[in-house]
């Protein structure tokens, strides 16, 4: 069993986006979804808290994470043991092809945009709450996940835009775009 | 008159940040905010479109920014007109004290945390959008503005915590420290 869902909890989650992908986000119901699953709607509710959640499956994502971070070897840099636990990221993801897909809902959704910005707040709390636990001085730490979490972001809209790339290697790619980035002496040199 | 708040719109943010230091978010009504601050409750929706609305004035602080990058000299890399243009943020910010009162008082709500989230989410959205109008690909404005903002949360914990140093300051010295962070091999050639 693929470690992002449950059976029961897979077929909501295909069931949900191939509604949601036809007829819009508002104009689908838990019911429908649940029927759509096979399911009743009582099981859908022991899954997802709302109809919003069913493209959050759980907390899967955050939980790999934190665990990665808590592993890393204690001489890794914050930033070194936050991107190599984000470049890990894929082996929770579920496929590319369904990952595209519910880039595309999300986007289509304000509602569904919301919760993924909530979402990803949150996993970036537990990201730095983890490295706080390492020792880390909290500013910083909320400072490195911030910055890590825009590498991330950068990755994965790469990752899905092209098939051959392995999430890490991107994740490295995106490290490295930032370093010559900033490498430039800054806005208070260049600016005034 | 400041250019964050007309007086009636100030007085309406001032009674009600009050209002929810004194009993939370959740148990003050607009109908309270606008009869503290002098006002009617018709008064109040002119003004904002709901009771989280009231701590997020207008679009003063996203107008101001995309100005200033859209003035940004165009031999500027992104990243560089995207932080001069946060180093003056200052400027459109209410004063420090009540910055820092607003901003306990959104983290002890989590409607207000979501609605502080999805405010930061519009801005960094209007700023990747200007970075494109001066022709920069989408995926890298995209990427630049995340790291902007990241940095600007930065240098905002910071300047809300000293008195003594100024906001365009601040975020030099953070793009500083992401530069040393950034600087080591990376996560690829560290993390194997």
């Amino acid at each position: 069993m693929p470690r992002w869902e449950s059976d029961a909890q897979g077929r909501l989650e295909r069931a949900a986006l191939e509604l949601f992908e036809a007829q819009g986000f508002e104009r689908t119901s838990v019911a429908q979804i649940a029927r759509t699953a096979g399911l009743t709607e009582r099981s859908f509710y022991r899954y997802f808290a709302d109809k919003r959640e069913v493209l959050f499956a759980g907390d899967a994502l955050e939980a790999h994470l934190v665990a990665q971070v808590e592993a890393a070897d204690q001489a890794l840099a914050p930033i070194e043991a936050l991107l190599a636990a984000l470049g890990t990221a894929d082996e929770v993801f579920p496929s590319r092809a369904f990952l595209l897909r519910r880039v595309k809902v999300i986007a289509a959704s304000p509602a569904l945009a919301e919760r993924d910005l909530i979402k990803l707040a949150d996993i970036a709390d537990a990201l730095a709450r983890t490295l706080q636990s390492r020792g880390v001085e909290p500013g910083e730490a909320r400072f490195v996940t911030d910055v890590a979490i825009a590498v991330s972001r950068r990755a994965t809209s790469r990752w899905l835009a092209d098939p051959d790339a392995t999430f890490s290697e991107l994740v490295v790619q995106a490290t490295a775009e930032l370093r010559v980035a900033v490498a430039s002496p800054g806005p208070g040199a260049t600016a005034d």
